[in-house]
């Protein structure tokens, strides 16, 4: 096992691998911007050393100071969290070229799958269904007119190298798909240096269902199970929920199946997940493949009790992934809300400030709050608005819905604004106690709707 | 189920309580004392009743005050937690007088087993394996030497209505027995208006094992497995684990089995723990039973998932226990820290004052700390110095051990003394890390060689 990590990360997932580097008695290294002397993940770990300023294009993103952190402290790895550095695959490379174990699939797999057309070729040819679309990048209007054609109108315009909703439009019709692509097409390239864009049906009424998998350095892959993440707001989660609760245990084994297989199609080492649209004849299409740890990858945690970031860690070091698939089951349910420094009266503003009063829900059995603030803390303006996960876990959905109740109704954080209430009314909606909501649901059908009064 | 509940204590053990009741949708009421006005526990409560000065003689203690706030406020059920009248027979009466449940056994088992005598007279016909001592009260000296030259010394001269460590003498040779025949039925006589004493045979070297039980109103009775709390400081519990390192499969299905018949023995119903003395040559021994939730109970949930708490409620509510003893499953291993407000370098002098600065561990899978403090909460000198328990769950002991180590230097109380160093060398106390300690260990071999610096 390696003796000492470097997190390239901050906030509550560098908080959480250097919890996990602790209880496997790694030394750690945390990394900082100036913005965040005074944060949790600094005064953790057991050293700290400043990569640069606030700005994360000059911190969080410099990978030359950062590979310099690791080698002055001579750290064996880097675990690059989620965000960040985290699917970016010259990052992996340079990392293998100082010697430091990156702790993640290899740079080959992050750039197979993030680069989405071509992830959907490798999918097609490894039999799994992908959303019916383009079977490729293309190259002018005039192409996408054919393809659009075939699939029908509303469609998905999307960049191939995508991510962060850029380069992403809905095509209502032909008339709207020349400037569509137009627009979109440079979007992509100013974003992402590539301008490659392909074309996917729209999917609709659909669930977000997502199947985490492990796989080691000796091909064994498992998966441990599903989420549903449909509850999203600008295609970011909100609330996630393990098992899905819609999905039959047949349906379940199948999506189970199709994701190893979609890992095992590209190698896939170290924790990943595959994300999938259901649509409402439990037809499943793979969309993409994340190639890191997920911000919700509590909710698995408790419905297997698989430390995920620990198997991170003991892969990457070389170590064989000793649990079988019929050792994992799926025991009660699990919720995760994600409590943010935002003012979802105010269209959900970012509200950075000083944490005055902070009162973490805990106790009792199944409760877990994965955090990096303490009563002081000021949440800088220049990175995620994300200041807590908030996760229980119930015999039944239902006790679990009842924990989480409990555990907002606890929580106290004065000082500055956050989405708790807003949880509150949204984990109490009828349509999300019975579970029924796709991923339009928050968007379309709770916010119109939804009042901070 | 019941609509409310009044929590007749404070502390972590009202805050679990409440915490309980809000899960299953009842309403709470706390009792505070005047010395508890700005504490957790009327804070998360829906209602709150001063019921008396901080003396706990004159609130906790006090009978009539807590009944009447039971009934002014429409409590259907008294929940006492542990200590202070959980195991008083004529409050359980009472309560059943004014027709308010009392969530724990009934009155008449409080007193068959509150009297040791008694208790050991009704397990020897269960025959329940009993410390070798006298079959009832002894009335004389002359009678005490005639059983103690049976017995051999040394030996325990116990009272019967004993707790507390009262009333209770180690008695080396039939020199000591007149003298301290005498002062200890003094003792017994002040502190209990009872006089009556017994003695038992000394087991030593002894592993303190007690098995949690569940009984419901319907003759039902399981248990959840045992608990090893031989970690103890003047019979104070220091740290516990769940299950027993040292007991195999076979001696731990025999005691588990040997509590339910001495449970069913006395037509227990609701939570309860039979603690037996387990000697060198693993033969076992009723010692006592604890007609209520204990301290240490949330080392038994962590391992089997199961909430004591809220089964206490409902089988009070007159719910039959649903879950079968093939049902409960040993899952992994727990442990449990008591972080009291301390000094251990001054004989742990109580350290009460106000908690400038806290920071609770948390995060990761299998981490839960029950607490009524806050920061800026001030732990008023009245009462228990027990401030937190924090317990951990891992898939073996070692794992269990190293998620402790993180949250024990993980946790910061700033304002008052506390035994968190304390703690931090006893868990990693070579003997204890190999699991090797009877209840002499922490007395006798850890603290004459511990050292505060």
């Amino acid at each position: 096992m390696f003796e000492k990590v470097l997190i390239a990360n901050r906030g509550e997932i560098a908080v959480r691998i250097i919890r996990a580097c602790q209880e496997l008695e790694i030394k750690t290294v945390a990394i900082y911007s100036e913005a965040d002397k005074e944060a949790l993940h600094v005064a953790l770990a057991d050293e700290a050393i400043c990569i640069g300023p606030a700005k994360a294009t000059d911190s969080y993103l410099n990978m030359h100071n950062i590979l310099s952190a690791a080698v002055i402290t001579g750290a064996q790895a880097i675990h690059p969290g989620f965000g960040f550095l985290a699917e970016n695959s010259l990052f992996a490379e340079m990392c293998e070229e100082c010697q430091i174990t990156f702790i993640g699939p290899k740079a080959k797999t992050i750039d197979e799958m993030g680069n989405k057309v071509n992830a959907r070729r490798l999918m097609i040819e490894a039999q799994v269904p992908v959303i019916p679309g383009s079977n490729g990048a293309i190259d002018s209007i005039e192409e996408a007119k054919k393809i659009a054609k075939k699939i029908g109108y509303p469609l998905m315009l999307k960049a191939a190298a995508g991510g962060g909703g850029k380069g992403i439009r809905k095509v209502m019709s032909e008339e709207e798909l020349a400037t569509h692509f137009s627009s979109a097409q440079k979007e992509a390239l100013a974003a992402f240096g590539n301008g490659d864009m392909y074309i996917e049906k729209i999917i609709y009424p659909a669930k977000h269902i997502e199947v985490q998998i492990l796989g080691d350095h000796f091909g064994h892959v498992i998966h441990l199970g599903e989420r549903d993440c449909s509850l999203q707001r600008n295609n970011q989660k909100v609330l996630e929920e393990a098992p899905a609760h819609s999905l039959t245990d047949q349906l379940r084994q199948a999506i189970g199946e199709t994701a190893i297989k979609a890992a095992k199609a590209v190698n896939y080492q170290n924790a990943g997940t595959i994300e999938f649209l259901v649509d409402e004849y439990n037809e499943f299409y793979f969309m993409e493949m994340n190639t890191r740890i997920q911000v919700e990858h509590p909710v698995t945690e408790m419905i297997t009790g698989v430390d995920i970031v620990k198997w991170q860690l003991k892969i990457a070091a070389n170590q064989p992934l000793l649990l079988k698939q019929k050792d994992i089951q799926l025991t009660g349910h699990a919720i995760e809300c994600r409590l943010n420094a935002e003012n979802p009266a105010f269209n959900f503003a970012p509200s950075p400030g000083t944490v005055s009063t902070l009162f973490l829900p805990s106790g009792c059995l199944g409760l877990r709050v994965d955090s990096a603030m303490y009563q002081g803390y000021t949440i800088p303006p220049f990175y995620d608005s994300m200041i807590a996960k908030i996760i229980v876990h119930g015999k039944t959905r239902e006790e679990a819905i009842l924990k989480m109740n409990r555990a907002l109704l606890e929580l106290v954080v004065e000082g500055v604004t956050t989405n708790q209430l807003f949880q509150i009314d949204l984990l109490t909606h009828p349509s999300v106690v019975k579970g029924e909501y796709d991923t339009s649901f928050l968007q379309t059908t709770f916010l119109p709707n939804w009042s901070s009064e």
